[in-house]
């Protein structure tokens, strides 16, 4: 495979210790992915892997910042398989254009951007240049299924 | 009448319960519509009917999962109404783009998808395949005027 | 200097008591805005000035209605400046398209919508029919950095 995207995809894949190969469920009557005006929009994803959300909980009191931001990461990560699977791979990304990163936060926690970094991190180092992007991160009082994150985005696509 | 997607907006109308063809009310000083790039932006809808929102509180404690659907679905037809002011009726919708649901949670609920369900079937009831979207589903603290659910929306219009 | 609105957006930071013509601060590893198929995206912006957040705090307890439409009006500002930076002036703004607005807010406080109201009207005196926009206001559990006040947007350029 000499799609160096990829290649970077599987690294983070390997370093988070999940198999994002799989199909990935769906919670509800939506689409993943919807591509108009040469724009897809991914719909908000939870750090699911296989059937399970891997970190559940708050942050700020069960969950801590770091558990948060490896839930970021995984959230990015499905917003990769889904675009990959959309567009056939990572190279049809022409720029991320704005992710929104939702985080379960108890009354005290104010470190939603740092959570959020954790996920532009890894979009810049997957995608490079074309992985930077604007965002807008909040701290929300519940998520389905109890996920500590949530992350959607819009990507421009060739 | 011969526009189905309008026939079957009537229909969900009269199961509702509700007559949505007054005025629809404005909390602030914006637009409920604006159209760019072949895209219609909805701003934030609750479940107001007339100048009443029809169902507040918070999920989980004095608001059931089915009062929340409800509640979902009437501020989805509220959006329907005001596509069908904007472009002179429902058949100008050629895709629901994205779709973001905001519903008041109590701690322990965590049924933000089974509350954003019921408006996502109810759009793809009324606008077939054009009705499926992608979607945003989050907990959040409070919204305007109590109510238990918001939701946006972008639409590709012809 | 003959723009308008640069002369109105002055005005604007003259009332509000602060000086926007430094760089402004970024919280993470992402960009301010980015421009793509002619709509500029913003990054969610909060009330600050300098590296100061100017209003830190829950609407409804520790902060007044007054104060949080203060914070909404800041973070208005910013994004104004944001345009301007890219855009080399708010002239190249066409029409503002849409505008989240999300209000820290304690349990029993409802006005989500007139804190928003302070930054629609302040979009509207400062680009006049070109501020008006759509927009969803809602109360989320906490903000980076504290900020009582989040409002993103997205807008469309010359």
């Amino acid at each position: 495979m000499s799609d160096t995207r990829m290649v970077r995809f599987q690294a983070e894949a390997t370093r988070l210790g999940y198999d994002f190969s799989g199909p990935l469920q769906i919670g509800g009557n939506y689409v993943s992915t919807l591509k108009h005006g040469g724009v897809l929009h991914i719909s908000g994803q939870v750090p699911r892997v296989g059937s399970e959300v891997v970190v559940v909980g708050e942050a700020g009191t069960d969950v801590t910042l770091e558990r948060a931001q490896h839930a970021a990461q995984v959230c990015a990560m499905r917003a990769r398989v889904l675009i990959a699977q959309a567009e056939g791979s990572l190279d049809a990304v022409q720029q991320v254009l704005s992710v929104r990163v939702y985080t379960r936060s108890a009354p005290g926690f104010t470190q939603q951007s740092e959570v959020a970094n954790a996920a532009s991190d890894l979009l810049v180092r997957v995608l490079g240049p074309a992985g930077t992007h604007t965002r807008t991160s909040v701290g929300v009082a519940q998520l389905p299924k109890g996920a500590v994150v949530e992350l959607d985005m819009a990507v421009a696509v060739a």
